[in-house]
């Protein structure tokens, strides 16, 4: 992404992230590069324009891990302006999973991941995440138990911050 | 909003839109202004730098009806990009309800809004909706009979398109 043109946009700039999970375990990359390098992410970019955010998040899956997903779920929309340290750039987070018709079965380490890992929800204390994926896989944890989206979950008092 | 700078932009526009309801009714403001001037919208706008898509969409519900609202779920994320005929903009789109503590207890139009109208969920041909809104108000309406994501409810052909 062009870093000075995105400056020149009085809006957030819009990205995908993608929790692609199986019954205990979720997909993660470790990240090449900065902000967050060697930090766990989940799979996930920008949207590029003439795009939707589903066609980006299943692009960004490829790209990153080789596999072909399918989207099931809007986790929510995360906008703190905070949460990314080059600017103010809001992510709409998809749950999916692996095709059954994905051409590669397994993930592979492809571009801007330099390692890929399986983590287990029960772990999430353990591992070391980029941006504010943490949050994210406790919404998920949470979301995961009550099948809603992480905005139906949380308390009236918590929506309304 | 400045287009000319919007153009520049190399990625889409996020906005909101707020889905207020009642137990059979969806509020509606009618537009002063191209594009879809005289149509029927949900209460919406473009999220501004800084803030969040949930402060956004409460300032725009404030501005356009004079309501304080609360938000309560998220119906989905549209980013097809010929949903709006200015460009490339995708919008969040909540779902919500008239705060208790609203300063004003009936909508008044307000920017933006020649006029306010509660439109039942059962008369949704009778109306003409702008932009895609006739789409996400048919959305909403399987989404209240089957309370999850428009996402969620929609069978896995169609959310693979």
């Amino acid at each position: 992404m062009n870093m000075s043109k995105q400056d020149e946009c009085n809006n957030p700039i819009p990205t995908v992230d993608t929790i692609i999970h199986n019954d205990s375990q979720v997909l993660f990359i470790k990240r090449v590069k900065d902000p967050f390098e060697g930090k766990m992410v989940f799979p996930g970019g920008f949207i590029k324009k003439g795009e939707t955010a589903e066609e980006a998040a299943k692009r960004e899956v490829k790209e990153e891990t080789s596999l072909d997903i399918e989207l099931d779920h809007i986790l929510g929309v995360y906008s703190d302006p905070a949460r990314d340290p080059r600017g103010h750039i809001m992510s709409t987070v998809f749950i999916g999973n692996i095709s059954p018709n994905s051409h590669s079965k397994e993930p592979i380490a492809g571009d801007g991941a330099a390692a890929i890992k399986w983590v287990s929800i029960e772990d999430i204390e353990q591992e070391d995440f980029g941006f504010d994926h943490k949050k994210i896989m406790k919404d998920y944890k949470e979301w995961k138990q009550s099948k809603q989206t992480s905005w139906s979950s949380r308390s009236k008092s918590k929506i309304n911050e």
